[in-house]
């Protein structure tokens, strides 16, 4: 199996993008393929102890252009055509390779992705599924930001693509949904989610009704449904107030010598929990609907993180996550149709 | 001045509330109307001690009926007159009480502050503005939850309502307004949101631009704007992500003798953690823009928390909110104006 890894992407690219992608190949016996500056990522490859014969799973694709994170996304992908997430996407399109992996500017991935791979037929909006750590796991939330506007249809295959993915990657049978909404009676909610409660209760996902904000992380369902302005609030706001606690909590256990003690009596604890919270143990998101598979990752991702997301990438390929999600949509009667109209 | 307390709303009535009002009245030397069932509330006066002449600032509303938290609203509202949050409403628009306080079913309360008190003029839809705690202190979020659909317009009313709600009541001097979004730029956001940036760009208020979900717990702006849906997801996942974390916490410290030893050691900077999150410390959000001052508690509240919404109260009557709120929607020029056509 193929990974086509975006060196480019990411705060700590290459390097990073580069040591991340050897893990993964030395681990699993995948072959990557790195693609951006050849120069700068044979640099890195050098760097990280690189030797030809011991890594004949690894290869270059040059693409001298960088999409940054400031450019327009759609308009950068248009133009650039020989930057390394539109080149690396085009390499999946060729059926060069299986997946990709990018942590670089996540509007230009969505693009690129969109624009090279295309959409599943039946898809209206693809969707960033992200895996939110939670009391009991982990729970599939989409959509994390690809969609500010949603209508009820598009929450609807958010659900059902939701559904392929816990089944498909997280092994759980019969995946419970949730709709993230503002009262657990069907009653309550804003227009969306109101007549999006309506299609789901007369779909044939295993739905559970409407899920609040408080129930989120307790981990009451497998998949919570939004729109991607409300998911990438809901992301980022739980980033935001376990970065706050963690930080008060830091600020205790650093702030007085009762504090420091206190802190080496539990530091294994602690550990464990910032282990669960960390999106590097998750790797990346995948982009669903479209026609390959995208794994996004966090614009912060080290090599573990890379590791992971191409991790994540190979075994969505090994569980035919593209196919399952379209004889998903092609079993769905009528919400092909629907969206066709 | 005159409060008048829903005695009969929220879990642990009309024992907390009557305990609370109490304990406002000795802090404050308030008035408190009691409105609830006579009976009970006396029973409970004479159980906190109650000796008549000591107590000289309390009294009694009788009001039969209670509305339960699983009635529809704006239903339970028109059909039980005699409830006690209809009933200390209509205390305060006819002038016997200078604000209400309750714990009970919110719709309820919104609803009998709507229907009884009605909006001020010029104002389209009244909002909850809830102060959420923050690294800097707080975030006065609106709206939380009483509008699940909104326009550009009423956005700009929040805006305009949280930023005297921080003038008169936390005594900030031209608070800085943030727009919740999914991107710093004036690009990112649902179509809601961009239109909205458009108005508050133009506007008089202090707007310092879009705030992402991860910005919102370390404070950065005085008020946050967003519509009632998005605000109470907003405001129930930080309860449910702080209750995940408090628990995870509370594990590693009674888990083992480490764990237990750890605790003993930084029990006072956890206290003070602790203490910063409590919404009894705020004791309950202001539905702004209606023609009174209603104040709306936790189901969950206590006695700390009833007094601490009936001080909040006092506060912004001794401040004229209202007052201010009415000469913020005249000044603001071709506002009050838009909102008639």
């Amino acid at each position: 199996m193929k990974i086509a890894v975006d060196a480019m992407g990411g705060d700590f690219s290459p390097r990073e993008a580069v040591r991340g992608g050897l893990q993964a190949a030395a681990e699993k016996n995948l072959q990557i393929i790195f693609v951006g500056r050849e120069e700068e990522i044979k640099e890195e490859l050098a760097a990280a102890g690189y030797q030809g014969e011991a890594h004949a799973l690894v290869s270059i694709v040059d693409a001298p252009e960088v999409i940054t994170m400031d450019e327009h996304p759609a308009t950068a992908v248009r133009k650039k055509r020989n930057s390394s997430i539109v080149v690396a996407n085009r390499l999946v399109k060729e059926g060069a390779a299986d997946a990709v992996v990018s942590a670089g500017n996540t509007g230009a991935a969505m693009a690129a992705s969109l624009l090279t791979l295309g959409r599943i037929p039946g898809i209206a909006r693809p969707a960033i599924a992200i895996p939110m750590p939670t009391l009991r796991g982990a729970t599939i939330l989409l959509d994390a930001g690809a969609n500010a506007d949603c209508d009820p249809k598009d929450l609807l295959q958010f659900g059902l693509m939701g559904t392929v993915y816990a089944e498909a990657i997280m092994g759980i049978d019969s995946p419970q949904v949730g709709l993230l909404s503002i009262g657990e009676e069907e009653t309550k909610g804003n227009r969306l989610v109101l007549e999006s409660h309506q299609l789901f209760k007369k779909s044939s996902l295993n739905f559970i009704g409407n899920i609040e904000g408080q129930e989120l992380p307790k981990g009451l369902c497998d998949v919570a449904v939004c729109d991607g302005f409300v998911g990438n609030i809901v992301l980022k706001l739980t980033e935001g107030v376990a970065g706050v606690f963690l930080q008060q909590f830091k600020e205790i256990l650093t702030g007085s010598l009762r504090g420091k003690t206190a802190a080496l009596l539990i530091k294994a604890g602690l550990q464990s929990l910032r282990n669960r919270l960390d999106y590097a143990e998750y790797g990346g998101a995948p982009l669903l609907g479209v026609q390959g598979i995208t794994i996004i990752s966090h614009g912060r991702s080290k090599a573990r993180a890379f590791k992971n997301a191409v991790l994540f990438g190979a075994k969505a390929v090994e569980e035919g996550l593209i196919d399952r999600i379209r004889q998903a949509i092609e079993d769905y009667r009528g919400l092909g149709k629907k969206v066709k109209e």
